[in-house]
């Protein structure tokens, strides 16, 4: 059962992540339908609602994951420690190639949202293929979600004309136009895989449709290297000559940013999008985010695929990306928790032009949010709130979660479905891949 | 109630973390008392000891924990993102002065070894004060410790003349000779808060009775600049000129090792104990662990203090150990799974000189063992049971954990005390720590 009711949520702190960073000690939130009323302390608190008085907890706004491939939880730890080239071709292209379908990718959302969710992420972006089963198994759980459906030079599962994709993004902006849970973005695979006409359209549609555009960017070496090789230039200077720099794009990954390419990030206020652990487990290397942040450049972070980092986890990125800027700037005051934390959330939402509504707890903004129980040995004592939940806590002491107002995580449980018949299906999908693999 | 049962119990995996590597899938462990009586393939487990079926999850060797000091744990974020020296000198030193005591360390350590426990580690090597009463709180909560009373060139809280410390290890090592529970090592502070002529002593004692010596070394940068400057060579060639290299040293921290040490740790076969956390949260470095590996010089892990990690989560120093060796390498097959694991299990113990009793599963060997859930939506599906511990699992996914046989965490619950009293004495210091520092 979710509760859809008015709530009056109390604990010992409210971090709002607010533009100031209020933070009221002991706090409340009010829930009235699908938005926040009213937040502040205990004391000031209405008499009015479903009141829930966490105790020992935080509330704090629901995480955004900016880049994952969700259905791919299917995949997760299938093929480990391999050369990224021998992984792709060897592993996740065939096998994606023989077990591909709308089912695939329905059965391996839900498993990916599931897992999110219990974990505090509320919002993810995602880019694979049947993106219409990605928004269908996010309604399904009840988590927020960015469909992105891949674009790519050759043709898909999903869809056997590379052209037609821009009419079926076109459709599924249509299609969840006033959806609560699901909004669309143009999910450009790459410079290497998508075709410069295809780059080209991607710029056509995202001013046509308002929409954000998302690519993978200079996450190998390699990569960087075969487009100077072949256009001579970097893959963001390529980008600009095409166009997509003044469009709404984020580019996702930029381990390997060239000289040139600062000057055009700042140039057009591109965001960047980091997955950490997935960048150094695929030996991709270790992002510049410490240069990003230093050159005012925004970033959010993603956990990629589960195929790659191997699990959905919000918590670890922000945990990697400050312990990453410190380490590599040799400077512990750099990305301090407060601002670790503002990239999950309220910078997160502002990269995907959603923070009027999310990103932080304002009165009138979604009543995304979740609640850290505190009462653990990792997180006793607190003396800093910030420093909690950015370098102790783990999605693990996640216990409620609301999104839009419904209670959809209720003492860490998923209330929205049937976990055990989620996990029992992926499991059946993981004895058919490996009887595939003749691993059995 | 902790069960001292003879117990057999049964999972999906039994990792043994043998020298073989061997895969018990679905396996046993036949529990005697202390000790392992046998193990293997469910289908010839003997019929007899207490059953516990534990279905989905894996069975494995107790965690070990290389470096930490357990008592920090009250002063847990107390002071983040500063810069090193502000954080010793204005913060932790200052505080430490204050409040250490032998309550303060018996409290601080019992929280340390809760939450280690319930993590899965079952064994601790610890550098810090008052260490019978670090020894104390292990015994009560039931986990097996390395006591290492810290050997400062000036008066400390625990001892207030510098020379009696020696005397002290030697008490201490007497006192625990025969106990299950708890070892003795020698732990040197450093190069620079430890004086020539104690170093030289630590060399006498560690012949005399035996025992593994500990020290931090290279952490910054600019310690190993003043080494320099001060002796005319790094830390590790003044450790050689003052004999330490050739007896059983651990080095921690070795974030900068210098061009000359390399032949000196290989030509000793010196160990490296790597923090890889702390060093990045405190802005020291990244650790060179992939060379050190491709050198084949041994490394284990620790958490360091709480105070600057902010967890004891060995789950998280592995992870981070795997990426940042696949990372800086670019080289993604650098540290497979099965070798991480081995870092903090097998190859930990053999480090300690302990691996005749710990550190794998195997007859005769010590029945400290820990029970991962494989049922939770990360660790869904499981195709190798080595990628799901290494890049998925969490230490919340630890269900029961058994040292000695004894079973003291038993479904995520510790069986050996009250937890939530040693939670609350623990926010009881916190207060008047907090009162100290004016922040409430």
């Amino acid at each position: 059962m979710v509760d859809t009711d008015h709530f009056l949520l109390t604990a010992r702190y409210v971090v709002s992540m607010d533009e100031e960073g209020t933070l009221y000690s002991p706090g409340y939130v009010a829930i009235q339908g699908s938005r926040i009323k009213s937040l502040g302390l205990v004391d000031d608190a209405p008499d009015e609602g479903k009141r829930i008085d966490y105790g020992n907890a935080a509330i704090i706004p629901g995480l955004i994951n900016s880049h994952t491939h969700a259905a791919m939880t299917l995949l997760r730890g299938v093929a480990d420690d391999l050369a990224l080239d021998d992984w792709l071709e060897n592993h996740i292209w065939p096998l994606e190639a023989k077990f591909l379908s709308p089912e695939f990718v329905r059965a391996g959302t839900k498993l990916a949202a599931i897992e999110m969710l219990k974990g505090g992420t509320t919002l993810f972006a995602d880019m694979y293929f049947f993106e219409d089963e990605v928004a269908a198994a996010a309604k399904d759980v009840g988590i927020r979600v960015l469909i992105g459906e891949g674009i790519l030079a050759f043709p898909t599962v999903s869809a056997k004309e590379p052209g037609k994709v821009f009419d079926h993004i076109r459709n599924q902006a249509e299609k969840y136009r006033d959806d609560e849970f699901v909004r669309v973005h143009i999910a450009a695979h790459s410079t290497y895989a998508t075709s410069e006409d295809q780059l080209g359209k991607c710029v056509g549609l995202s001013e046509e449709l308002n929409l954000p555009i998302k690519i993978h960017c200079a996450e190998s070496r390699k990569e960087v290297q075969e487009s100077i090789e072949k256009h001579d230039r970097s893959q963001v200077a390529y980008l600009n000559d095409l166009g997509l720099l003044d469009t709404q794009i984020r580019l996702v990954h930029m381990v390997w940013p060239q000289d040139g390419d600062w000057d055009l990030l700042k140039r057009d206020n591109v965001s960047v999008v980091s997955c950490p652990q997935s960048n150094l487990k695929l030996g991709a290397g270790i992002p510049p985010i410490a240069r990003y942040l230093d050159e005012g450049i925004r970033v959010s972070l993603g956990t990629d695929g589960a195929a790659s980092n191997n699990n959905l986890d919000m918590w670890e990125e922000m945990r990697l990306a400050a312990f990453l800027v410190k380490g590599t700037s040799l400077d512990p005051t750099k990305l301090p928790a407060r601002q670790a934390l503002r990239m999950v959330t309220i910078d997160a939402a502002r990269i995907w032009g959603m923070d009027e509504g999310l990103g932080s707890l304002e009165p009138g903004k979604k009543a995304d949010m979740v609640v850290v129980d505190l009462n653990k040995p990792h997180t006793t004592p607190t003396y800093d709130i910030y420093s909690t939940l950015v370098y102790a806590a783990s999605a693990a002491d996640v216990s409620d979660v609301f999104v839009a107002g419904h209670r959809v995580v209720k003492e860490a449980k998923i209330t929205t479905l049937d976990e055990e018949s989620v996990l029992g299906e992926a499991r059946d999908w993981a004895e058919r891949i490996m009887q595939e693999r003749g691993n059995v």
